[in-house]
């Protein structure tokens, strides 16, 4: 068992390492990153970290070598022969070999790509620039790095037996969290928590706790080092960034608007049960389902990953039952801001209606509120998110106007082309 | 990550040892040992152990063969060359050589002597008989191995997260404890807590925990291997064992009556200054003090271990206001069942009245309380007393009749020759 705070107190070697290797990141992007580089690979895509959170002077708290040093570390990764073995031998989703020869062998060869960094008041702006397949790889070390080192700071301050006392409130947190969660009869719930953890050995205690604690309602963790570590399954299917940048690269509005849909064809030809996942909020829900294709319906299930999770879980069961499928055949998997009450309520809520799953993100993985002066620990609101592709600007609207990125007139576009009307507009949590 | 080499070892102990070395025991028992040894080397006595709290079934909880195990472990103890250096020296108290040349060669031949056990009913009886000087170095060791194979009893029944939040949550509960206390302006206070701890780890965990969190407000911890350990002072004076054998020595109801004195006589001209302290309830502190001679009014304090806390203080102090002594120079150590809030409390009340000091037991080093299912880790009362002297039974009375010890006619006649009035019964927490 590593005792956290002793860690924690010890980090005076030159660098603690926060991204030890490639996989220390979400298992969708590797699927995802597979698909692009089958079907996008010469795309030229810039991402780019946003702290929406701008009460957090990033660049007063973090210093300018120690994130140098830490994303010089993460380009110093490759792909070990353990994790080679483990990608190409293991049973993901029931299935062998999901990544592809041709894949494994150009991801073996991988560095994550160069960046951009530059202190812009108290932000940095970091960028990354390239072909696509391998800057998206940057997205969750980048946001991985940016949130321990800003852990790191705060915990720089405080003694060795307040540091353990920190973290015995954590796990003390988490614990009873995990103690009511167990009373929730047919639960099914991931980790979904990499990219904004409180550290990579939290995220590891976090993933060890779920296991002890909910057995078989465990189901999982979006962390491909993780589940390699502790042995348990890999989670995840795609993301915004796929209809974001086949969006940006439409040429005409007609194009546009059949963009998302073309994502999921690529997708459909690659994958198929549970792979078959949809997330249907990057440019509205509702218009989304309301002129899909009849082969959607078909699919596995549906990922509610923002505006209000009842109403968009009520959408999508009367969007099956319009399409003459039966819901309670279906998966619906909430992954947005969630916390125990919320899903407590929600699989009160739907359970026996459609199965219901959770991808349980930030508040697993890095609820420390209000356990230090200040608040200083609070998990904020940090993205890293593809900006243009081909030098277009990209453009997300989601189903909180709150989450909305882009050029306001492309964003004017877009709410037109796809017909996005009234939305309510929801505090962004995490 | 796993220290292989740690985590074998840990695995192929024989046994792991609760009481690891000799002065693994409360400094006060060293200092009385040196005064028995010098003054009653050859009297014989019987130790015994009593489990006040019936409801909890020792023998069924604790395996015999274990208990010998730790028994025996005990009895291989001796005084190893380092411990050694630091009793010959150490300043305790101010004072270099508190130990004499003559002790001290006497104490490094020591081992601890035989015991006896018996299994009766759900209980152990468990006694200690022989000279003095050895038979009472048993108390701290005898208790911390059972109070500790009780804690390992139920926490084998655990899994590893779930041990892992219940140390998280112990601990949370005592940094809060320590928040509070670090707001008591001119507090002094010191772990008293080795006999009746959780376990060896938690007392040491517990003492660097006040050591970082009180700052000079946390002035020693009575026990010795922790206070060498940890660099901090040994505390503690002298126990109620001497006057009840002493007393039970005594052969004429007059003799009965000095005995008391003639203890504190004793010790008079073997210490000075912080070592002077009183403990005036065996028999009752108003009789006590009394009929006290003059020259014990001029000793530096007072330790009140029963009865109503406040109560024993005011009268301590209308005592050294007759006797013609000024409170305020003078020394209160409370030490019985003390927690937070009663800490607070008579420290508001007698800061400034008097010198006050705290000795914290129980409910520093083994406050489970409520953190396991049916409290199975709650403390509980378990003493380990001399029950007679030269064949003759001892008698304890204290200001609380629940603590009252001894064959009911002997309690009867020490009442009267202490002339014992109405006393309030008090629930014994710990």
């Amino acid at each position: 068992m590593s005792d956290i705070a002793t860690r924690v107190y010890n980090h005076n070697f030159k660098i603690d390492p926060i991204v030890r290797s490639l996989i220390d990141t979400d298992f969708y992007k590797l699927l995802m990153c597979q698909s692009v580089h089958r079907n996008r690979p010469d795309t030229n895509v810039v991402f780019s970290l946003i702290n929406r959170t701008k009460s957090i002077p990033l660049a007063r708290l973090i210093d300018e070598g120690e994130l140098r040093e830490q994303l010089d570390h993460a380009r110093s990764r490759t792909l070990t022969r353990g994790e080679s073995t483990w990608l190409r031998g293991n049973t993901f989703y029931g299935k062998r070999q999901m990544f592809s020869p041709t894949f494994m062998e150009w991801f073996e060869n991988l560095r994550l790509p160069p960046y951009e960094l530059e202190r812009k008041g108290d932000q940095y702006e970091l960028t990354f620039e390239g072909k696509w397949p391998e800057v998206m790889l940057w997205e969750i070390p980048a946001l991985a790095i940016l949130m321990e080192l800003r852990s790191r700071a705060v915990l720089a301050t405080m003694g060795k037996f307040e540091l353990q006392v920190l973290y015995a409130r954590a796990m003390t947190r988490l614990w009873e969290k995990i103690e009511r969660l167990r009373r929730i009869d047919g639960l099914k719930i991931a980790d979904f928590g990499t990219r904004r953890r409180h550290s990579f050995l939290w995220q590891d205690w976090c993933v060890q706790a779920m296991i002890e604690g909910l057995g078989d309602a465990f189901i999982g963790t979006s962390n491909c080092r993780i589940a390699m570590r502790r042995d348990i399954e890999a989670i995840g299917t795609n993301a915004h960034e796929l209809p974001m940048v086949y969006s940006a690269l439409a040429d005409t509005d007609a194009d546009l608007r059949q963009a998302p849909y073309r994502v999921l064809a690529d997708w459909h030809e690659e994958h198929e049960g549970n792979l078959r996942i949809i997330l249907p909020d990057t440019y509205g829900t509702e218009g989304f389902l309301k002129n899909a294709p009849d082969w959607l319906a078909g699919w596995t299930g549906i990922r509610i990953d923002s505006g209000d999770p009842a109403t968009g879980a009520e959408t999508a069961i009367r969007w099956w039952k319009e399409r003459g499928e039966d819901p309670t055949r279906k998966l619906i998997i909430f992954s947005d801001g969630l916390d125990v009450e919320k899903i407590e309520e929600l699989h009160a809520k739907f359970a026996g209606r459609v199965k219901v799953s959770f991808g349980w993100g930030t508040l697993l993985t890095n609820d420390f509120r209000g356990l230090v002066p200040n608040d200083a620990l609070a998990p904020f609101s940090l993205v890293c998110k593809a900006v243009s592709a081909d030098g277009r600007p990209t453009v997300k609207l989601s189903d909180n106007p709150n989450k909305a990125m882009g050029p306001s007139d492309e964003v004017a576009r877009y709410k037109r082309v796809f017909d996005v009307g009234a939305q309510e507009r929801l505090e962004v949590i995490v």
